[in-house]
Parts: C-alpha cells; sequence; structure tokens
C-alpha cells in the first residue's frame, strides 16, 4: 500500500477493517482508470470507475444518487433516480467538459454495442464534475473522446489517488485535493462484502479541517499561512461501490452516508459545492435477457448500519487519502495550491497533538 | 355484482379486464370494512384497507407512496417512503380525526400483538383523509378506537361502495362522492396478477366530469343547476393493492399512475385538493423472522406497462363507480348533494350521447 | 393564427382564454427558434426556448423541473431543483445528442460572457430529448453548436410547429408528432398574466389518441390501419413558461399540472417514455448585482388554481398542436408516419362524431 | 446562562457567535415550553416550540421539512412540503403518542380560531418524536391535551434543557439525552439575524462521541464502562428557527445543514434513527388576509453560507447541551442511565486532553 496514504502516517479512521486495496476497487470487478492533462495551461483530466467487465449497456447495475447539495452539473441522474440502473462507467471531469465527456460515452457505448451486434439507439450517460478553474484554463475544454478511452482503457484496480485524472486541478480544505479512495469489508451471514469510495475533492476551508476526529486545521493556522481558502466553494463528488445486495432504496439511504464522512472531514456543505453521491451495487444486475421476473436479493434492514458505517468511514478516509497523495500543483495563472504532505512539519505536529490528548 | 356500478351502465373503462368483483379486494388477502356515522350532525366513518390476515407489524407489507398534491394531513409517509414497508393497515376518515385514528391504529396494533405475544414499542400508523365538512360537523371529531375496531372486524372482500365509511360526508365532480374501487388483471409469464384500487372521492367541478373520454360535465350544465361546484376544492384518496412482485422504487412508479387515472375523470389538481396515493404489494413482505438476505421478486421493466396501464384504469373506473354507488345526502347544515344516478335522465342522455358519438 | 391547428377546426380546449398567439411566446421575451435537419438518413433538429432577451447567465430565471417519467437524459435539472434559477436557453434534441448540445451550450454562453467581460467559468447547460431513432439515423449525433446557434438565431415569437427542430423526428399517438405549443391567460389583481407551453411529442399509441375530451382513437382504428403504434413508448418534454411571480416551490406545483394535459390526450405515461417538464417565470429574475436581501413576489396560493388550470389546458392543446402542424415524413429505414391532417376523413369525422354527441 | 451547559466548560463550538441566550428563543417571537411526566412508571412529555405569539392559523409561518433518515413517525410534513407553511406550535413527544398530541394541536387550534371568531375546518398538526421506551412505559400514552396546553401555557424564552419534556426519557451518545438548544448569530447588509435549532437527543453509541472536533467517546471506554449503547438506535428530533428572510427552497437548503451538525457529534444516522428536520423562518408570513400577490424577502444566496454555517453549528452545540444538562435517570423497568456531567472525571479528562492537543 501507498506509503503517503492516511494509514502511512500511523492514522486508522474509524473501526471497521479495510479492503486489501483499501480501495473502491476491492469491490470486486471494479476498476478505475485516469487520463491526466498536465501542460503549461491546463491541470484537468478524466477519472472513470468501471463497475465491472464486459458490456454495461446490456448488462445494467442496480444504482442509485443522492444530491447532498445540488450546485453541481453532474448528468445522468434522471434516468437512475427513475429506473436504478446505471449502464455505462461514471467519468468524472471538470464542470465545462461534463458535456463532452457525456457524449464521448455515447460514442464509447454505441461502439462498444457496434463490435458485440447489440443495438444502442439510447444511452445514459453518467459525468460528474468539479469546478478546477482556480489551476486550470477550464473554458478550453480540453477533454473528449481520446480522453475517455484512454481513462478506461488504463483503467486497474491499483489506480493513482492525489492530483491525478479528474484531480488534477482541484484544492480542497487548505490545500490541494484530488482523487482519493478507501474500502471496508464486513460479514453478513458468514460472507465477506465490501463496500468503498472514490471521491474528487474540491471543497472546505484549511481551518476547518478535520482528521479522525481532531479539528487539525485550528493548528494550520498556527502553523502555516498557505493553506488557506477564503470560501467553502468548490465540490466533491463522492462515487460508492458495494457487492452487498441492496434493493434500490436500501442502495439510496446507503448513499445519504456520504454526508457523514464528508461533515468529518471537516465540510459544512457549503452553497457553492456541489455534493453529488452516485453508487452502484454489483449484486442485482439487471441484464437485457432477464425474464418476466427478477430473483433478486436485499440485505436485511437490520444489518444495514453495517453498510451505513462503510459508507460514512470510506469516504472521510477517501477524503483525507486524496489530501495525502496529493502533491503541490502550480496552475495557468501561477497559482500554487500546497500540499498537505508538503506542510513540512504539520502532520507529524497533528500527530504529536492528537498523542498528546491520549487518542 | 352491484348494478349500480358504472359497468350496470353498460359502461366499460379501458381495455385491460376486471377481476371477480372489479374492486381492490380481487387482490389475494385483501379486505375492506367501513364504519359509517350519518346522524342529525355527522356525516362521516372510517374505511380501512386491510392488506393481509394476521399481524402486519410482524409480517409487513413493502409499500410506497406518491404525493400528487400535498396540501392534505396523510400521516404514516415519512417512514413508508424511508422503508419501503407497511405495518399497520391504512385508514381513511375525515381531516381533523386523523390524529385519533391514528391513535387507534396504535391502540390495536398493541393489542395484536400482546395477544401473540410479541412487544410493540413503536409503530406507523397511516391514516389518509378528505375534508367532509361540507356535510359533517366535523370539529366534533366523533371517530376513534371503537369506530376504527368496527371497520376492521367488518371488513370482507365484497364491501359497499358510495356514500359509506369516510365517504359518508364526500362530494365529488358536482354530486355526491364517496367510496369507489376497481381492479384489473393481467399475465405475466403465463400466471395472473391483479391490481386494484380504492378511492375516496372529494374532489373537482360538475362541468369538468369526464365518463370514459367523453367530457360528460358539459351536459351536466343543460340538464341539471344541481350539480355545480364553484372550485376544484376538496381531496382524493387513493389506495392501490397487487400481488405483482415489485421493487419500492417499482411499486412507488406504479402509484404514480393514479394522477393518469384521477384526470380522465375531470380532476386539475386543484390547490386544495390534497391528492395521496399510498400502495403496496403483496408479494416481498418482510417479516420479522427474516433472514440475513431476503430474496425478494420483481418483475421485469420491459413489462412494468401492465401495471402502469392497471393504475390508470383502475383509479379512473374506482372514481366513477364511487359516484354512481352514492345516495343523495343531507348535511348538518341543511346542504344537500344530488348523486349521479339520482340525476334522472342525465345518465340515460349521457349514454345516448356516447352512442351518438360512435364510442 | 395557423389554420391548420387545432382551432382551425374549430376545436377549443379548456375554458380559459389563450393569448394573441396562443403559444408560449406569448409570455413577454420569450422567444422560441429552430434549426431542422432533413436529409436522407437524418430526420432531427434542435429547438431553442429563450426565456429572454439578453445575458441568462448575470440575469437569471427563476426556474423549476418536474420528471413525470425519469426515463430520459435530460440534463440541467440538478442545480435546477437546488437554487431555483435558469442561467441558460432551455435546448430540445434527439436523445443521443444531447452531450454535443449540452456543450454547445457552454460555448454560447461562455462566448456571449466574453463579448460582455463576464467571465464564465461554470454554466448549467439544460437540455431536453425526445428518441427520434425511428426515422432518424441518431448514432450519427450530427447536432453541433452550428445547429444551436442557428437556432438561437432564428429565434422569434411566431415560430413553426409541427415536424421541425427537435420534432423533425418523432411520433406521437399513432401519427407525426412533434413540436406545438399553446398558452393561456388570466387576471390577478386586475393584471394580465399568461403560461405557455411548448412540447416535443414523441409518445403513446394511437388507440389512445383524445381530442378535447373526446375518445377519437377508438375511431382511428375502424377509419385507418395507418395510425397505430404497438407500444407506449418515446417521451414527451415539456416547457413551461409564465410571467406570473411564483416561489420556486410554487413554479414547480404548477409544472406537475403539465401531466393532467398530458394525460388527456391520451398518454399513459409509459415506462419507455421520459416525460419531464422544465418552467420559469420571468418574474424575480436572480441578478448579479442583486444586493444582500432580493424582494420578490409570488402570487396567493388562494389564486394559484389560475396557474395549474392554465397550466393543464396548454400542455393539452399544444400536444394536440403539435399533431395538427405536422406533415408526414419518411425516415431513413423507409418507414413512414402518417400525419394527423393527413388521415383524409378522419378529422372532419371526429368533429362529426363531436357534434353528434352535443358537446 | 445555564452553567451546566458546554460553554460553562469553556468550551466553544465553531466559530459564530451566539445570541444572549444562545437557545431556539434567540429568534425574536420564538418561547418554548415543556410538559414533563416523572412518575414510577413513565418518563416522557411534550416539548412545544411556539414560533410566534398570536394565532398561527391565520398567520402562518413559512417552513420547510427535510427527512435526514425516514425511520420515524414524525407528522404533518406532507403539507409543510407542498405548501412551506406552518400552522401550529411544532410539538415533540414519545412516539406512541404522537397521534394523541396531533389532535390535541387540532383541538388547541380549533379553541383558538373560535375564541376569534375564525372558522378552522382544516389543520395540519405538527409532530416530531424519538423512542423514550428504553426509561418510559410508553404504550400507556400518558400524553394529551391537557399536557400540550400546560407545555403551550408554561412557554418562555428561557426554558429549560436537558431531561424535561419530550427529552425525559431518551438516551444519547452512551449518557442520558434530551432536549438542548443553541443559537447563532450573523449581519446581512448591516442588519442582525439570528437562527437557532432546538433538538430532542435519543441516538448514537458513547464510542462515537465527538466534543468540538475532538473524538471524546475514544476516552469514554476508557474511564467508564457505564456509558454503553450497543446500537445507534433511536432519532433526533432537529427543530430550526430564523428570522433571516428566506424563500421556501431556500429554507429547505439550510435545514439540510443539519446533518453536519448531528454527524459532528457523533451520530452515524443509523437505520433505527429517524433523524427529522423541521424548520421556519418568522420572515414572509402568510396571513388570511394576504393580497393576490405577496411581497416577499429572501437573503442573496451569494449570503446564504452563513445560515448554512449558522444551522451546522447550533445543531451540535445544542446536541452538546442537551446532553450537559440532563441528569441521570431510572427508568420504570429500573434501567439507569448516567449523565454526562455525572461521569466524575470524565468532562475534566476531555478538557486536560483537549488543552494538551493543543487545540
Amino acid at each position: 500500500m501507498n506509503d503517503k496514504r492516511l494509514r502511512g502516517w500511523g492514522i486508522t479512521v474509524g473501526e471497521m477493517a479495510p479492503g486489501p486495496l483499501n480501495k473502491i476497487t476491492d469491490v470486486p470487478g471494479v476498476t478505475v482508470g485516469h487520463t491526466t492533462l498536465d501542460d503549461e495551461f491546463h491541470k484537468t483530466g478524466v477519472t472513470v470507475v468501471i463497475p465491472a467487465p464486459g458490456n454495461l449497456f446490456t448488462d445494467k447495475m442496480t444504482a442509485a444518487s443522492f444530491v447532498i447539495n445540488g450546485f453541481g452539473k453532474t448528468c445522468g441522474t434522471v434516468q437512475i433516480d427513475e429506473l436504478g440502473t446505471l449502464e455505462t462507467p461514471i467519468a468524472l471531469t471538470g464542470t465545462l467538459d461534463v458535456g463532452r465527456i457525456a457524449d464521448a460515452l455515447v460514442t464509447y457505448t454505441i461502439r462498444q454495442c457496434e463490435a458485440e451486434g447489440v443495438e444502442c439507439l439510447s444511452v445514459n450517460p453518467v459525468v460528474g464534475e468539479t469546478n478546477d478553474a482556480v489551476l486550470n484554463r477550464s473554458p478550453d475544454r480540453p477533454m473528449g473522446y481520446p480522453e475517455l478511452e484512454a481513462a478506461i482503457r488504463s483503467a486497474s484496480a491499483d489506480f493513482d489517488e492525489g492530483d491525478v485524472g479528474a484531480g488534477k486541478g482541484t484544492h480542497c480544505l487548505g490545500v490541494k485535493g484530488g482523487i482519493g479512495s478507501a474500502s471496508r469489508t464486513f460479514a453478513v451471514d458468514g460472507k465477506d462484502y465490501t463496500l468503498g469510495a472514490l471521491v474528487q475533492t474540491n471543497f472546505g476551508r484549511g481551518e476547518d479541517l478535520t482528521i479522525n476526529g481532531f479539528a487539525a486545521g485550528r493548528l494550520i493556522r498556527r502553523l502555516t499561512d498557505e493553506a488557506r481558502k477564503p470560501e467553502d466553494k468548490g465540490s466533491c463528488m463522492i462515487i460508492i461501490a458495494t457487492d452487498l445486495p441492496l434493493s434500490e432504496l436500501q442502495l439510496r439511504r446507503v448513499l445519504r452516508h456520504a454526508v457523514v464522512g464528508l461533515a468529518r472531514t471537516g465540510s459544512f456543505v457549503g452553497h457553492g459545492s456541489g455534493d453529488v453521491v452516485l453508487g452502484f451495487t454489483t449484486a442485482n444486475r439487471h441484464r437485457h435477457d432477464d425474464g418476466a421476473l427478477r430473483t433478486v436479493q436485499s440485505v436485511n434492514d437490520d444489518l444495514i448500519d453495517l453498510a451505513f458505517r462503510a459508507c460514512a468511514e470510506s469516504v472521510e478516509e477517501a477524503v483525507l487519502n486524496s489530501l495525502c497523495c496529493a502533491d503541490r500543483v502550480t496552475g495557468h495563472n501561477g497559482r500554487e495550491l500546497v500540499s498537505l504532505p508538503g506542510l513540512g512539519e504539520f502532520m507529524p505536529a497533528i500527530i504529536d497533538a492528537m498523542r498528546a490528548s491520549g487518542l
């Protein structure tokens, strides 16, 4: 595991056990890929979460969405909310590139279907975004089909975090944000299940940063002038995956717990923060050749707190991983975002303070 | 079958076949009971829809709600929307009696559980209402536990319609409203399923009355001065039952089609009309002794139009049955509501007009 | 006024008076434009509803959305639902072109802002769609910025209806569908207000066609074999505009009444029909230079039935206008859709039947 | 100010300034009253939040609701969500007494209207609840009109917190819960506004207790065996009041931030926790004699973060105040709940630990 991540500092969020990679890809079949654009003018990219190998259009996921704060441009939620299905990978990018990446997902799906001899005359592309304009000359909109395809082709289980893909140009809680991930495992009826989160972090003020129930941001102000952000602007996209069998209604309830994790890292869900959760379970797929009655499984509600807590813990740790893994980035306008690990003495000071308090 | 009902006039709504009774009770296990209060001052009552024999608290229904227009006092929807379950009978009554009947449902459930040795420290009573104050001295609030219990005890498959139970004091589309019901059957994968509706009708203006795609209300104005109602006030409560296996999300989608049936009878869903749909499927029950994973069935979305159309048709016919079965009622204030069949030459005139038009 | 429209046949829907054009553009400031693509392979286009002249990004509309049935790809609703604002024109197109037209709206807004020296780093493009693949080789996705810009440039108050713009390739209730519009006026406190609807019709079966409370579709089966559509597939996009002062909550309530108009034309809101309503009021604009407290107006709820009924009537008539104004169209695959007026003796027969019935 | 409250321990939550009482009643006009039942078998009561003096039925509040987790029996939300109005005081009580207190609110409103010569034939009582069965023999349902009326009559600005009223029988985060409150003030355009919260706390596990960004619950386990609660069961009712002018849509957005405060105290929003937020603004009242057009004010969205943060901070501190003010209570079954201040060395130890960490 990457030493730069939160657990590399000896800090353990929550009480549940992570999966082997402690990433969303611990959910069997899920892979993640990035395309990163890092040139003089652009700090942006595409990140894709691919729920399973094969054709998602003919073999859909059970899915749900939950809008924490809808000041955002995520597309595809109308159909997800109606049918409870996901039929493309989920792509993340910068705000102004959503239309282009949505169109690229349509191209991708049509080509995939053509290759299999399946007609595709209607498909619901799902694209989330945060605004990376602080570092990126976003009106250029440099993302498109080649970038999406490269991200999909590069997808793997052990993907990079930090200032990569759709996280290249983001900032979060006073420092460089980016892509982060974490996972939790739990047993139901003797069988192990996994829930994982991937986040694109672009929200919050430095002084609100909270690390594992410790108000670390209050120390930032004393230690550095660098990590400041005047407003709780920007957004956080949150992707949740699990292999636990859930109904659409249950899945939506699980997604709602992302805000608990988010709040624990210091977010106040600011007006300008378009915080949107998209999620799927790899159980209960909807196949084009399903019969007249589908037989599905759903966890007993008496046990659903396992998934609720796994969601909150995974999101909390994923956000912190996005900060730990990101490096300092300088934008097209000369603006530089410091990184959390780059704050020199800061993380050791926090860990000392935590120890002093007996936590 | 009751000759007073719409089909007794030779009028067939829609294209799907009704069940044997053409009532919500065609769904196996469902029964309906009324308590009617008809004295000098009061024209009101309680109507209960009992989804199944036995203890609903320990053996819950999969349920959903859909609010067409929320100017109403229905209680119990918060939990239905969250969990997708129903754990009491659904009771209908007058607006001001909702609290009393909700409390009576709590009493009923506690007693039923006590008799079975089950502890019940929390239960979600579900009560719908429309405002019968036009005929009923409603601030007296005469409904309570005895009336609820009597309604439950009287429940049967072949229940009365018209000015009975919670429909005793209502008016609708210019004439006496009340309780009405209808059902539709359809085959999925070679097996027959039923969807039924029960309505408490208390909405609409006489001139908007539409009978089976025929703007009958325009004739009312020429034939009678009696059937007038200045505003589209009042409400319509709609209960939907089915034995088709549905997920909670699918069930909610089905309920939404009640508004199609309502609109076809002449409702404009007026501001003052608290139109609320509550529904359940008798498939996929949630039992207290369910294991860690529940196995449930849900119809393939490609076939769900059967349930959508059955819902729209059942609601349309149920509304019209409520009018056909109601008798003239005089309220505590001397106000008299005419009945549709009591409009003498009106129904024959409508049928002549329909024939003339070749429908 | 176009003689081809419903009122040209002597048929008057509802009881409220239309505006001078009986179109959505009767709402002061609203214009509509089309780009139509009609070649060997493509029957598609773009239709834009422009709520007001000038820059919508710096001078936003109060807006709302209502999803009747969410099996559709409309984008932009997340932010509309959160903030109650609209900051671009509303564009309609074919299903697979949504991403491209969303991106074109971003280009349009950035350019408009640049010309005015306003920075635009985030904008929420709003695009609705229905699936015109029955006539159009839709995977080619021929729509883009030039088509959007041409539609915007062509916008006027007295725009075309029928098989134009985003309605070029649609079919509806057994015949050629397309773009239709209607409006209603009403007085509040001595001042006149207007509400108008524009629809992109692509739904329903021929036998369900209902014209002004008259089940005309039942005659279709006797008169013609041409007008048949096996399933209630496709969708209906509905745009509502008004100058009545409304809060966001009230506006959303108004939009909900579109389903009443839709149901009266014969829609059963089929599973496959992504019926989405988008609407705005030109009152209560959100300006970039608004002060700390905005003063807005909203109609008294006691009068809101005027807007509810205006919405239902406008949508009903707009759907019928879309059918009356459309001509026969032959698709890339040789499939021909008959038009309602092209059904020779059909409309006169319906009018005879209506007269015979005394309506 | 009560020394027992959190600030009496020298702990300041958040960065915004509280009002003079640091209670919901800092919002001008708001009062709170309790009736507490404390006998051998019962630990329960009623708490009322009265938004303003006078008749709320004829002079309604602008209101909203937000369901964090709907496993609860709150009644009245359907109409609040539709109309954005509140026409009774908000009452809180135990789960099984909701119907009785709803009926009591109807009685109260009818009597109040009768005294003023106003006809009241329909009113929407709003009642929230949490389940106090851990200490209270709740199936007895001892609450009713006398208890409601006494609570209303006792209402004042400087009301009690802790184990009083509807908080008498609750437990929270391992210790005795109850009623708590807090407020925040902020300036908009040179004028001061207040937002306050009142909570009925009945949720969470001891080990999750977080005090002002400090994971205090981890110390509980070392210091005491008493404060344990196996599951995150129970619920939290949250009432938000403000005098900031807000639209209904804005108010609902504000309410949503209650979950941020809740999460910061250690809630994971467990399955069994029916967490519901009800709120109102005393600006923009709806009066029975309003004219055809209402003129209302709403804060510019660019400033709404003030209210968002005020909501999160108030809820966080209100929860902690409910714990600080509650005393040890023994239930009908002999079960004893320890109190946070009764945990002897615990609070001083936490404060030492906080100091050691430099916070």
